[in-house]
């Protein structure tokens, strides 16, 4: 007998296209029998004028519940005094990790065939302190923060993903040439991590070093590990490599088993209600969630369905260059399952 | 009659191949007819006898009254208290912009093919202001300093050089997104120059994104100007693209009109001394130096010339796939004049 308790998993469709999206998910995990109970929360750019609110208490509690949830883009609310609703989820829910694999299409060319690598990003500390201020007219700072406590929790994180899937290498990437504390100590704190998993090998290498060797020859990488700045700009590299934002799963970890995937493209509001959007990142999202619930045969038949899709490149969106709909796009992956 | 009347300019060979790279620069300006008089100093990590010293007062007074010169690479002197001495030069020069043209070159391939594009990067402060500290055990910070006279200063230079050289658009790259007092002040400060220049076209956009669009595609940029460390980031992904750094010239602009240009690749030392170095960056840097001179006939022969024997492939360096020692790739370059 087949378990079929659904698991209850929270989703944020998020704004623009995400409703559209989001639905995509839903059908495509129906048809491949992935009981999810999905805990339905609206969080994004509008005022919810039933509650008032941008973001609930009840939705940052929906994903602490449930442990596991879905997120679709989010705009960044107007006006002053709102801070990025993602930076707000990535604080609240404590979202240490940010874990971006990233791998070439088959059959969706680019300048690049042969990518396989996954960033690993600490998500809450460094640049992102939010830490500033004018310390005369004419001259402001901003504090980079480096902590030893959230540099060992993504280097653990990060050999632990390493060896879970099998990878053989971590890259930690760094520019302690010249912030030789701040990188330093994310390095130590690296190494440290390093020692304990010897089956896995360990390198460092200078940011603008390691930007020139991805574009140059971006099958060098495996598993790279960083702080939160180059973390955003290296993801987002990797992402053009095989096509765009459009095509990249992301999922974050959080403490206590905490992992919120997401779609990390904007919310396109252009196309949005237009049928047009592509879901493939939430998709391959909603994918790396499912392996975090070690699901990976229904994983790997979902991926499997939403590549073979791309790759026969008869149903595309427009934003690979092809006319299809979102829902006929959902479909071609429907009937690959 | 022809001025032959010498220019006074400062030579620092630097470290490993630095030597054997700048003798190919003196060899082909003696071809092309540039008459300089090179002022030569050692600067590098060796000290040098004569001196006790890795940089004497007399090799940045050189500088300061030339206002001219090129240095070869220079490695970072081992041991503490030394910071690198690249950095050195550019606080004690107050070389205030990194201006780094990067361009495809023909006949040698890369994925790119349409790459012409021109990274000038704040040289002074930023991320790189050495201020740092830890707060307590296990909690560092790094002062990242952005100032209205050093942004203002590096805006003006990118949108005069946009107009010296036909350019049509400057994109000024930051993460506002994130820091919004330092990033927008540099922002601001752009903003503020770009209002002078009603004939270039002026555009913001976010790192994160911009490493994205360059490795897409790089010909939807063209003058690019931003804070220290996205400059060092991005001009080394933009080398990449190109075929890397040793392919790429660089000048330092600072105060006063002095342009000090770069080979910003390594020193090499394992092929130090073995007649295998490839000359090209240091020599495209010499060209950058006499357009700064604004001899452009005399840059515009050199550069063909350099470029024809790449593209033409007979000669190329080992580190270009050919197995040319430095003297015939550099003989092979006169012999284009
Ligand atoms: C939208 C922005 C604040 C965010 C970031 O900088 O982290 C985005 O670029 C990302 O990567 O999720
Ligand atoms: C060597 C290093 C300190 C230097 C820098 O970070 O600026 C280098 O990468 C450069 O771009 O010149």
């Amino acid at each position: 007998s087949v378990d079929t308790t659904p698991i209850r998993a929270t989703l944020f469709p998020g704004d623009g296209i995400g409703p559209e999206i989001a639905e995509s998910v839903k059908k495509v995990f129906t048809e491949a029998d992935v009981h999810i109970d999905w805990d339905e929360h609206y969080v994004g750019t509008e005022i919810d004028p039933r509650t008032q609110s941008f973001l609930t208490w009840e939705s940052l509690e929906s994903v602490r519940q449930n442990k596991i949830g879905l997120k679709g883009p989010m705009a960044t609310p107007i006006g002053k005094g709102h801070r990025s609703l993602n930076l707000t989820l990535r604080k609240e829910l404590n979202l240490y990790a940010n874990v971006r694999p990233c791998y070439s299409l088959p059959g969706y060319k680019t300048r690049y065939d042969n990518v396989d690598l996954v960033t690993i990003r600490e998500n809450t500390e460094g640049e992102y302190s939010g830490l500033e201020h004018q310390v005369v007219r004419g001259v402001v700072e901003s504090l980079k923060i480096i902590t030893r406590q959230a540099s060992l929790r993504v280097a653990e994180y990060a050999f632990h993903y390493a060896k879970a899937h099998g990878r053989e290498r971590v890259s930690a990437i760094h520019k302690a040439n010249i912030m030789q504390k701040t990188d330093g100590l994310f390095l130590k704190c690296c190494r440290e991590v390093a020692e304990k998993y010897p089956e896995i090998k360990y390198e460092e290498v200078v940011i603008d070093n390691c930007c020139m060797m991805l574009v140059k020859n971006p099958a060098l990488f495996d598993v790279l590990v960083m702080p939160n700045l180059y973390g955003d700009i290296i993801s987002d590299l990797c992402a053009g490599l095989i096509g765009g934002l459009g095509l990249t799963p992301s999922c974050n970890i959080g403490e206590g088993g905490i992992a919120l995937a997401e779609a990390v493209h904007g919310s396109a509001p252009d196309i949005a209600g237009k049928n047009m959007a592509n879901p493939t990142a939430l998709l391959l999202s909603a994918v790396t969630m499912l392996r975090h619930l070690e699901l990976h045969d229904k994983a790997d038949r979902i991926q499997d369905a939403i590549l073979k899709t791309i790759a026969e490149g008869k149903y595309r969106t427009a934003d690979l260059g092809g006319s299809s709909t979102t829902t006929d796009f959902t479909k071609a992956i429907c009937d690959h399952l």
